[in-house]
């Protein structure tokens, strides 16, 4: 019964941590195997080229022709959105002249985020994190960036993304993100996936009050469960999460060559959020092995009072249907039974008993 | 029943770690959004001028007119009391050139204590601690401080709070804090705020040793719950001090350039005091975890009690109902129910399986 | 009976963490000892001997001849299979000139992952990782490299490996691997190595998923069990892979000397690789560790369904019972006995006390 | 009943982290507020003053008049028994030109142990560690050291200490003592009360022996508190010693201005001896808590020995009480009964079933 | 029962963390108190005198008289047995020219591994740690080394040693040994102490196997003793062995003052071993732990198999007793029993019922 109920629950998150590296197994580096989900569609780019007084948007480009970039007083913004195209992203790489290794990381979605410095560019990979919502879970995106002198492209598994407000901000003319430059884009995606981290941490902490609150009333398997798959989607997470406070510490802390020192305190604040949401995780971790603990005790409580009761009626009904036994026997010789109140005096007996173990529990505490 | 006396118990603390970041998600960086509870009234400005010789006080200050801050051989404490009106507090941080992402933070209180140092001023986030003395719960408020070489900026969520005493001693001539500079007076009010995490670990030191009598006393599931709030409020407790040991750390390795060197030997002994409050939480930890396991442990043994008493009273009652059943039965042909003395021997024979059991279960320690 | 069925399960792995290493104590430094499993059979030594231009295969070499190496303008790679010939070894390295206490480790193999810097070569200890088909359990298998300017040595306990596509790509004109020296052809060997770890992980990570459906479902002992395999496996892992960040590590920050700067970005690329893994094993112990505390939790959970069961019938047939027993008493005198409706009025009595006990199970929601 | 014996028991340690800081909130620092608990009589102040050829002690001295200290050629130290008087504390540290923040810290007994470097002293605090005689409860009362070029001055708490044998040989001609500066004076000091420590621990090891032993014999309720007591000394004994290591440290590593090159080795022995200390600390909460799983499995073991009981109980007595039941209804024709060997027979399949039974729990071994 | 048989098992290790170094308490630092057990006999003095070309064997010396050690260009290797006597340690130690704090730590065997470079001299004390072979304890003793330029001079608690193969080497002419200086001599010796580790450590392994399948054959209480038991034993090895590793750390970092940098290449190779068997005690107590959760997890279903039996049991035959009851009443008027089927069918009805109950167990999967 219990058990039925149970497969209504919200099925359980794959994991998904080696997501089909080993098919590459046996292939030179370099080899861009693309391990996501499989997907269909084609690889959708388009891009914005802009500066302070001009601003250009692009369409689902040509991978081969994306000469408008070469512009050397605008900044250029390159969306790639599907990865799984390996033809496409090779072509777009090829033209801002990106690493092989580089392109072998953009199609592999189960990187940690990191960054890597390359001469000309700066590679930086992230999880964009949201839920699913009509299942609650959480789930995670890959979304990759290279951030060069000029421009910054970003490589996104799917189509939908979050970065609308830095669209609209890039499209009002006269805003901060219009008169910077490719170091101040990659920031603002930057900051607004890291916003969405927030959203996600919000509704966690709302599932985490909420079960705590149903705990208390009702210690539930259900309710373990729950507890369960939190436990799990919050690993993930924080493999998602924590090694980007060193991606970011590393900009930050860097020599001002991509990134100048003038945007560095723009990412010194990212860093600060990102310190809040690993934190965070942690914290809920915490709580959520506190309900463990408590929902064990409650187990535990409830087996004592199951217990108890139990033990109560034995105890209560043991010795008198022993006296009842007593005079069922069928001696030819028992003088009790032929007395004239002996039936009442029996009665009043087991009354007696009865109370004397009513008491004796409500001394103990078990009532 | 025992679930409704919990009812009565304080209602469990709200988890505040996110408070409503999400709300900025696509706002440019720099934007101001209060993520605190709403709040009633305007933002009340109060300001300090003095220096040895002179004092001046002003209340509820014109945001627009805080010219007298510009006295240069004075030192200048300006309070806001309520952040969210961000207009008033954007005009505050004008006057006195605060970078916009200071300004952005100030009015986020869902920030962890940290320091930032820009060119022209240090800024410190705080959180204050006190109890609500009605229901007993940790309360916790930020505050940010603006340290320039000429004022302090203190920015509190509320009216209210714990600067009383450094407000009389600034009024009371010749006292130190008059003759000294702006970084004394910061000292002067983070110390008065450390102080007051004693005054709130006292009070939990009191709580934690309650609970440990009671439980000695009696295991019941109030204590339980008891246990999980404050393990609760630890963990905020921790989260709003731990960081802080950071902060004070980096003022006194600092290059003497906002703090002068004379006075770093003061916030050193803030360090002491950070570092015994943090020591403090760590211990009140352990010492919960260890309550927590007694409780446990003492519901086993409450269970092991009751299985006891269960145990004995069936082991001694089920044998002699047996041996009633047995002369209950209606053969035809049961010699011993004719013998003259059948029923006495029965009893006897009962008697003597009785009291065997029960030395039994004495020489078993079971009683 | 459950007892049994566990006799069926893959027999728990063997511990090998001290392999046999006290049979050398009192020998001198230096002297080779074979600690792993006996073996049969000759060692069986084969070399490339490639250039971009040119490219020799030689097989079942004389481990006195490989003079072929001393060619200054082609890389060298010569494979052994087999180490417990200690003789062949010795003459092996003889030729290379290597030390004796590499000579010495080569044939040690308990040793963990670890690389030495000597002045003419590197030596490279890892750990080949591939599951044993027919029980799924996790091998481990030693292979040591020695790489100097002009080649590279591996050291195999047994014949058959992964090194297969490295064939390949060097039979293969043009390929990138004829183009580059013996530090690119190191890589290319340990790259494959880890190829291979992330196999047997998507299988563990299979095996995780599965366990944790069937736990779902029943929580039977050798669920238990495989818990526990699972468990050790990991711990065997976890050693066999955790050195060997600080190994690739101390590559990537290394001097030139024998693996050039151009070649190092590659092995950053493994130190990704390396660390992914380890993060995995870490979070498939945490995840294991989640499991067993469910199956825990279910453990206790049926428990509770069982007092459930025994308690209701308890408490429902005692007092029903007691009154059965009532009216079995033989007491002359017992007037109920007489009455016309005496008997179906008892019956009455007992279905509604039946009910009553009901109604009390479904309000405490035990039915 | 067991609930009664627990209160035989040493009486929980207090807890006292916080002892009282919280009277100083709104003090302006430097004010010296005596925290321990309150205590009668004066302050009692006596000096040595001695060098290789001459020796003087000065009992009862007047705060006012230490002037003899100012001898350039002697070793002076004093030692003040009672802080609570801080007047008094006032005075001396007055002749010895003592910063405020230093003051303050002498009176406090709650610090924890640290070193201050100021330009004329160093400040140290320890806490002298001894077992309460009667109770057997750990003790814990602060010292405080003023180390100048000439002096060293002692704090204590209470009357009463560890230095004798120190001041006897002080007033040993020749003896090493005399022949030395300040610095290993210190060092005297400092090793007696370490040398002390070890008596704690010693007895801590013979109580832990203890508890094990009592433990294998019979796992009472009050094996578990008195495990809970020592878990609690050792978190006090950790807080009072963990910090001395570093300050042990950080005088090893000093710079020879107060505590000469020569005399360091002797603080290097100090730096082990602490170091041993600290490691044995944690040994014993590792062994406790060792201890504290052993006693929850014997309440686990103890449950299911109580379950076996009633069980096997059951399992005998229900069939065959039920058996004479059947025999005990009334129906009017139950062959059974009227057969000549129907009683006999009975008896006869109750045993059988009775010996069925035990054969099994033999065969589970139950029995 | 299962109490006695517990007697039979090895009696618990004695602690010692902290062997009677409270004798000490009140002594001038450099005092030599022997601290170790109370011994008989004379220490045992004896010496090799070497170099490449002659060696001489000195049995029974006398420690005045230990001026052959003065030969400039041979190594000499003085061997002490026995530490209790303190007057002889001080007699060798003054012709080394040993400083008084090394005497004092020569005779403590308390100490944990440690080095200590003094100008003449490096002082290195380690624990040699062996199997009784009687009762399969581990026992430690300690070792200490002093390192001269042109000696080692060992220190042993009780006569008998490891150092069997090393004197061998030593006879043998030609050996390494003989054409090295003294740096080889330690090393030598170290490392045959560290080969003894491994075959501690493989017994502890074969133990730990051992132990894991008798606890699935049957979770008994002496399988959890002997789990205690080696919890304690790895407690005592993690001591001995872990700070070795900073200990040859040290050496193979050091400045080639005392062992020249040819030398320490051997060390490195130490630091290996050392690294090793640290690891592995490790990997035991992670494997213990494992161990006792699985005889937890035994417990528990050990338990639910008892509750399922009793819980079968009372469910069948409560409702059959109770059936059996009814028609023992004694009403006047029970139709039932005049009935000419009424017993048998009674009888059916209460087959199906035992039947309805057995089926309802195996659905869940009870039986």
């Amino acid at each position: 019964m219990v058990q039925k109920k149970r497969r209504i629950l919200p099925a359980l998150p794959k994991l998904n941590f080696v997501a089909k590296n080993s098919q590459k197994a046996g292939l030179p580096p370099g080899s861009m195997v693309y391990v996501g989900k499989a997907r269909q569609g084609d690889s959708v780019i388009s891009a914005f080229d802009y500066n302070e007084q001009k601003l250009e948007f692009f369409e689902k480009l040509n991978p081969d022709n994306l000469s408008f970039c070469e512009n050397p007083d605008t900044v250029t913004w390159v969306n790639v959105d599907g990865i799984h195209d390996t033809a496409v992203i090779d072509k777009v790489c090829e033209q801002f002249g990106i690493h092989p290794l580089t392109r072998e990381d953009i199609v592999n979605t189960s990187l940690r985020p990191k960054i890597e410095e390359y001469d000309d560019y700066y590679f930086v990979v992230m999880k964009m994190i949201y839920l699913y919502e009509e299942t609650g879970q959480i789930l995670i995106e890959q979304v990759s960036f290279v951030l060069g002198k000029k421009y910054v492209i970003t490589f996104q598994e799917q189509f939908g993304d979050v970065f609308q407000s830095v669209r609209d901000r890039i499209r009002q003319e006269g805003s901060r993100l219009r008169k910077r430059k490719s170091d101040y884009l990659l920031y603002a995606l930057m900051d607004i996936i890291l916003s969405h981290y927030f959203i996600v941490l919000e509704t966690l902490e709302g599932k985490i009050e909420n079960l705590e609150e149903k705990l208390y009333e009702h210690a539930g398997t259900d309710i373990l469960q729950e507890i369960q798959v939190m436990k799990k989607e919050l690993i993930y997470l924080r493999r998602a999460v924590f090694p980007l406070r060193e991606v970011i510490n590393q900009i930050v802390r860097g020599d001002g060559r991509m990134i100048s020192h003038k945007i560095q305190v723009y990412y010194r604040d990212l860093y600060d959020h990102i310190y809040q949401v690993t934190e965070t995780v942690e914290t809920f971790r915490d709580l959520l092995s506190g309900l463990h603990d408590l929902y064990l005790t409650e187990v535990s409580n409830r087996m004592n009072e199951i217990m108890k009761v139990l033990t109560i009626i034995s105890t209560i009904f043991m010795p008198l249907t022993f006296i009842a036994g007593i005079y069922g026997m069928n001696f030819d010789d028992m003088p009790e039974t032929h007395f004239k109140w002996g039936y009442p005096i029996v009665w009043g007996v087991m009354v007696i008993i009865a109370i004397a173990m009513i008491f004796y529990f409500r001394n103990k505490k078990w009532l």
